[in-house]
């Protein structure tokens, strides 16, 4: 994996998820530099990550994370209604921010002046801004897995870094600083530095 | 609604669902002009469509569909790996797919010549007729609520004019030809006329 995009690989997302359940979890890598080839066959996409759970295997961060939420209340309430809140917030972190914000950002590695997306993103961010204002979690009035992955979705550089949002960005921190998200980090940055350190020595 | 978009409304996506299922349902309106203003306290984004479900209601399209699809199981398998395949086709469509082909489909109504997402929305139109040149259906072999998803996202008129892609035309034109699917396309452009006319008669 290069540098760049280090700390930011969606895999850190199911470490997050497993790291707040207390599911236990094991790594494995998959090599960068063949992902459009023979990774097609575990991805259609090309992309990491993929889940495997018994004889389930399962790829999409976004799917991945619902499944671990099944499988522990401290991601996801067991109450329909609950499980419903949980749900929407899920897909509005995949739907209706992530499908501007990821865009946006892809459009603006191009470093042209206008960004045909800005508008859009403004718009979207906005809302959340305006949500984030009213409530301490997303759904069902405690942490869930709709936060782990909407402060996952919201942490980006480009995206805090975009506009004045105070909400959004003591929300952001807030759910970045537990520390089920900071061992996630720190594993993820010392797993591509230990496959480094592996490379180097072959 | 204008003109434009019926036929394409994302509570279709809810229709569809329900016909297939043979759930009973009602369709409500809420008014277009002034979605940017009161119509935020019920779906935060100002979109269409919200469900409500005896005591639960939820919005974001796909969470709805979700939900639905765990009252039925024409929707979705019930063993566990059918429904963790279909759960994962079902954020693809939403995170994968719809995240490009949305954001390219929105920049190229600007009118520009070059599109900066062309090449990304290539190569992801490009995996899904790999992935549909190889299986009738996405998940646990069998029409499932993914296929639903995943035609929806993919029979936008510019998604289809855009190369030449036979098996997702196929795919396309299969899961759109389904009975369920055809009430519900009739029912809305039927639902948005005699809105029209009782609009026309006040």
């Amino acid at each position: 994996m290069p540098e760049g995009p280090r700390g930011f690989v969606r895999d850190l997302r199911l470490r997050w998820a497993a790291e707040e359940a207390g599911l236990a979890y094991e790594v494995r890598t998959v090599p960068f530099d063949d992902r459009a080839t023979n990774h097609l066959d575990r991805q259609p996409f090309g992309q990491v990550p993929f889940l495997s759970d018994g004889d389930i295997t399962l790829f999409e961060s976004g799917a991945c994370l619902l499944h671990l939420a099944r499988r522990s209340e401290t991601l996801m309430p067991r109450d329909p209604a609950g499980e419903a809140e949980t749900l929407q917030w899920v897909v509005a972190a995949l739907n209706s921010i992530e499908m501007v914000t990821v865009p946006w950002w892809f459009l603006g590695l191009s470093g042209q002046n206008e960004n045909g997306l800005d508008g859009w993103v403004n718009q979207r961010l906005g809302h959340m801004e305006r949500v984030l204002g009213e409530r301490a979690w997303l759904a069902a009035d405690r942490f869930t897995v709709a936060d782990l992955l909407m402060a996952d979705v919201l942490r980006v550089p480009a995206v805090r870094a975009h506009g004045e949002r105070p909400a959004t960005e003591a929300y952001v921190e807030r759910i970045t600083a537990r520390p089920a998200f900071r061992k996630a980090h720190a594993d993820q940055l010392a797993h591509f530095a230990a496959a480094d350190r592996l490379r180097k020595a072959q």
